[in-house]
């Protein structure tokens, strides 16, 4: 299989927020484009929970990324103008250091012993790698969904890290219905006998609980009336159906399992566990004296864009609408756009002729260079 | 434990809609009030699933019922005024006859080997429960939720059966969302281990699956609105707290686990199974040549209450909209009023306030004697 994704060494030992260090580990990353002489035409992008660092197609690697649609030449985050960055996180187990991990004491998978993860040492572990790359400043900095939150926290621990910001489906903190979901999916892992603790191998892996952690995020991700319209009350056919007590009968039900098989054996459940908690975790207010707004409104940045999505459950667009407050009232220009996609939290996966449309639009109003007060 | 419940023995066999018959099927119910000499002021409630036939309190039982607020003398549903029947569903495991019971050819539980079991099935036994308690039409048939659905059944099964009808959070058929939902709650019940096709006692009973489907029952119950000003992010004292990895930190964790509790090995899995899919299975359009708007047309009553929670993620307020212009064009004179309560599905069980003040005062409107038209 071809694979674009290189490699980069952070600091040995990485410290961790919580406590705890990593020796040698590493972010996994793809690349698109060429950085300018000036380094000053970088985009990070940093995805949700489950994708890789595979956004996009290129030379090297020609399969289709999860951001196919969005990032390429001619596309919205145009490749031919923008040197192109999107990070597996810190903690995930798409080629990054996670609980996955051969932990280097002791030559065994890490699991549950790998330190306590959060967002902040994802954030910390990108800059070490922008650092790497000549980049100091980003001219814009989008994060979707768990990617979102990252990107808070990287601006906030790294202010002048970007000039812009695109946000998309995120959360400056997480709510009780998220961490309620979270909890549960990570509860049915936890459940799974085959989970043991964290450590589990081929042979012995948590499929019961991953699938159900994974049907529930797909329901979550989302919405009511998508569905509604999409499958209505539709049937499987008779052959098509597995026997025995129960077994699906409705096109939602074999879709939700679709979603599942593609799931599960391909992620980690540790780092389902480590990256879901770090989300709950996650929260500006401690930024900001317990405040979300006092948080937010401690990032500086020039531009910012932020979307989120009607039919979201799970990000709620209020979420968004207070990012979007917040940035403008840390001196920020914002365009904030609630869209009606009926896709819910996955919209700016799959409606992405209009997450494009906003994004490229967006980023063709930036100057061609950075241009982050000295003062920052 | 004082017990109110009384049984009544259904026709034997009784014949179910999808095939198969119950042999020396019973049915619980409790009743409070007195039936006038003329049969005419009976109140039938349908409860949602988890219930028993212990709606209210009683001299016999003075527990408090699941609808103890709404049920009493002087009280929404005054049993000064009306003979109030509350009956646990066919298939059930609260007194009726359901997967746990005793299979009288076996002389060993159901358990699986219950036959398919339908909505329907519950309507048919809960006809000749009135039909033996000298209860030619009821004076208003009440149905929440699942017992909605069922009330529906009964009123297209048996024209007549009631002059008015109170419908409360409840669907003419199941979209693909509450499909999507219940089908996830089967199937971490069947995943558990200890599930073991059905057949499972106390000693391995399938708890982990239970929790989760509870849990996820609690999630989809209630509001991320009511949540967020409920829970918002407060966290568990730390000596309150379970050790282990991936405890519960937050309260909202510690609420579903409290309601998890309450419910694990006090409801029959195999029940919620059957129950949960003969949910799915219900729809009105089967009754209408495929449309529920005819289906809805065909039923015969002369007032109706529908009253719905616009913040019901699992039967949305449309739904029960949909049930009111139904009833409206089948002839009824219909009350529809969406409440903007915060619980969500649960507001019926929990803002009996508002609850209550709707259905005493569409109840005061009805005659004080039953008039069906001969037609009927």
């Amino acid at each position: 299989m071809p694979d674009a994704r290189r490699y980069h060494r952070l600091p040995t030992p990485f410290r961790m927020k919580r406590g705890g260090t990593l020796e040698h580990a590493v972010l996994a990353y793809e690349t698109w484009g060429k950085l300018s002489a000036h380094g000053d035409n970088a985009v990070l992008v940093l995805p949700g929970l489950s994708p890789g660092a595979h956004a996009a197609s290129s030379d090297i690697d020609p399969g289709a990324g999860w951001w196919e649609a969005i990032i390429g030449p001619g596309k919205a985050i145009d490749t031919g103008r923008w040197y192109v960055v999107c990070i597996n996180s810190l903690g995930s187990c798409k080629g990054s250091t996670g609980p996955a991990s051969i932990d280097p004491a002791s030559g065994r998978p890490y699991g549950i012993r790998f330190p306590e993860l959060t967002l902040e040492d994802a954030a910390n572990a990108n800059q070490c790698l922008l650092h790497a790359l000549g980049i100091g400043h980003l001219a814009c900095l989008v994060g979707c969904s768990m990617g979102g939150m990252t990107a808070l926290a990287q601006m906030l621990l790294h202010p002048g890290c970007t000039r812009a910001h695109i946000s998309i489906s995120t959360a400056p903190q997480a709510q009780p219905f998220a961490i309620a979901i979270r909890s549960l999916q990570r509860e049915a892992i936890r459940l799974d006998p085959n989970w043991n603790n964290g450590d589990y191998d081929e042979a012995r892996y948590p499929e019961a609980g991953m699938r159900i952690a994974r049907k529930l995020g797909v329901i979550t991700y989302r919405s009511a009336l998508e569905w509604s319209g999409r499958f209505s009350r539709i049937r499987l056919d008779s052959d098509t159906r597995d026997a025995g007590p129960f077994a699906a009968e409705f096109a939602v039900e074999s879709y939700l399992e679709a979603h599942a098989r593609r799931f599960v054996r391909t992620y980690d459940p540790n780092s389902y566990l480590y990256l879901s908690r770090a989300s709950d975790w996650f929260d500006v207010a401690e930024y900001g004296g317990g405040s979300v707004a006092a948080g937010l409104r401690r990032i500086r940045i020039d531009d910012a864009l932020v979307i989120g999505v009607d039919t979201d459950i799970l990000f709620p667009v209020e979420q968004q609408e207070t990012i979007a407050e917040g940035l403008r009232a840390a001196g920020a220009r914002v365009r904030f756009t609630a869209l009606d996609s009926p896709q819910g939290h996955d919209a700016f996966l799959v409606d992405t002729e209009r997450f494009g449309s906003e994004i490229g639009s967006f980023l063709d109003t930036l100057p061609a260079t950075g241009s982050i007060a000295d003062m920052r």
